[in-house]
């Protein structure tokens, strides 16, 4: 956890994003690392997490996390929640809360409050249009022979 | 919406991921598309919303979508829907449910159960470690004179 801690404090000077640092562990062994590279790389889905886990699975050519354990500096927002749950690692650390990023301006807390409410009662609104084809990518997914499930 | 269904449906033969489609719209113009990449690319993470959210910044150059729309073939899971939080277009469309996700064969509304839970008690737990270090990360960002909110 130090190290976590340490990487979201190394990133900080570096202008590379926010003050957050994870990294993966499998059977007691270093797998990967990840800091916060949002307003460097121009993507809003670089978290510390998402980044350590997604070069976890290349190292690991895998896109799941078996027997590993994450770490991070900040309890994971919901983004980096889901993206737990897909790696589906056996469990993670954290050493701040999500109202510890709040209170240091960040919208972890906000957005799980969010999570919660109908898609159309939500800041950003969510409205389902339906179609007569919606169905018919699940419906060609159950007749492929060639599939991965994940 | 029938371009994202289509985009999903597209995807299933080719077996690089899951039966969804995304793309990203901007004052109605087509910015980025994007699809399911789970298993070719080994990275869970990469979700057809994740996808065209990553591609539409890099061809904006920015880490916000402001004044942008997301069409996606089913409701965003957690981790898309943070990361729609994260990335902040103004709304998004869907065609499926959560509830069609799940009886296809994925996660996306048992996710969204678990985000409700205490930390400890999820399928995959998250337990706090607290550490006398754990404020620097925020401490140092608080006084950054360098650094770019996001």
């Amino acid at each position: 956890m130090q190290q976590a801690i340490q990487l979201a404090l190394d990133n900080v000077p570096t202008g590379r994003g926010g003050p957050f640092g994870a990294l993966v562990v499998c059977k007691g062994q270093l797998i990967a690392t990840g800091v916060n590279l949002v307003t460097e790389t121009s993507d809003p889905t670089a978290h510390a997490e998402i980044v350590a886990i997604r070069a976890a699975c290349q190292k690991l050519s895998a896109f799941q996390l078996t027997d590993c354990e994450l770490y991070a500096s900040c309890e994971p927002c919901p983004m980096c929640l889901g993206a737990i749950y897909w790696a589906r690692p056996t469990k993670f650390y954290y050493a701040c809360n999500r109202q510890a990023a709040t209170a240091a301006g960040f919208d972890d807390a906000f957005i799980y409050d969010e999570m919660s409410f109908a898609p159309t009662n939500r800041r950003i609104p969510g409205y389902c249009i339906p179609s007569e084809l919606a169905a018919r990518p699940f419906e060609a997914w159950a007749k492929a022979g060639n599939k991965i499930p994940y």
